[in-house]
């Protein structure tokens, strides 16, 4: 099925709608209106409409919309049917906390190799996984790697970042932080986790 | 000083060109223009001049802004200038990485408490701070704790939340992959990493 380009912001909102459509469809409601996922969601009703309609008609005015197609639906959208194999770069203390993180399996993403440059990581085994030297980055076409998580200093990243794009990495998911030039081709999702923090004190009642 | 409401997509951009200048001033830049500013940050220029119009005309034709000035006024306006203290719940290994993270003590963040409902964790010390058990939250207000980074699962994070709101806080840093229902006056910004992790597969080339 080929849709209709959607916004990006309407991307963002889909995963959010997902996981509240899990949640209600494991307590066997099979059925759900806009209103109702708006409440669950927090978000607005209308909003949640318009991001519905780009999958095409397919709510029941007074019934809304099928829980169990709008989750085949979203995740088809999301290409979240695929499993696929990520490369973790940087296991400090973040890089070692992602490791552990469930949400990665949840969606279909495998950490299957695990990178550092520091000669005490190399070789440590971690669960179930062999930390390898990042100088070598080796056999990533070979075991079908073309995710990357980068839990690196900052001023480490564009390096590995250009390493990894060579190696056909084509989605980055980037925890340092600093900006990643790639090509066009290659997504990069950062997450900046001071860039969070450094607007919180504008919303706080303190004044400078 | 005053300023003018700012949109909160303003808001989020000037921790972007703080990083920016704090960078070019530490190289001894004493002006920038706009357009140097949107290649270091990679936004767009006129973006940049709309978002540094709402504090006022200070930038020179030709010249571009002041350095030291454009520092000082986003800092005022973020209200990065008073050292906060925060209380950290959840040391699992999400919440020890964040221990960790240098960056709250760039943005004037102090960690000064840290909770856990483990009783194994309780009372063990993590650098040079206790781990205290999270059904007491004791001493927040004498302590003058009234931030808070929840590094919990999501079964735990609501009712967390409202624990801490009853003791004060006014901001949380959420990681639990989860909304969380406070007062108005309650700021949360929430990372939520999965959410993330969620929309990148749209973006790459296999389908389902």
């Amino acid at each position: 099925m080929r849709y209709r380009k959607i916004p990006d912001e309407s991307i963002r909102r889909l995963p959010v709608y997902l996981r509240v459509l899990l949640l209600v469809s494991e307590k066997g409601t099979q059925n759900i209106s806009s209103r109702k996922l708006a409440d669950l969601t927090h978000l607005n009703p209308n909003k949640i409409r318009k991001d519905l309609s780009y999958f095409g008609p397919f709510g029941t005015p007074g019934v809304g919309y099928n829980v169990a197609e709008l989750i085949k639906q979203i995740r088809a959208i999301l290409k979240l049917c695929v499993e696929r194999k990520a490369a973790l770069v940087g296991v400090g203390k973040l890089g070692s906390a992602l490791l552990g993180y469930p949400g990665f399996k949840m969606y279909g993403f495998e950490i299957a190799a695990v990178f550092d440059n520091d000669p005490k990581k190399i070789g440590k085994r971690i669960g179930n996984i062999t930390v390898e030297d990042i100088s070598s980055l080796g056999g990533m076409r070979k075991r079908k790697i073309n995710l990357a998580i980068i839990a690196t200093p900052a001023r480490a990243a564009q390096n590995i970042a250009d390493k990894l794009v060579a190696k056909g990495v084509n989605g980055i998911l980037n925890f340092a932080p600093c900006y990643l030039k790639v090509p066009k081709k290659v997504k990069v999702i950062t997450i900046d986790i001071a860039m969070e923090l450094a607007r919180m004190p504008y919303y706080l009642p303190t004044y400078c």
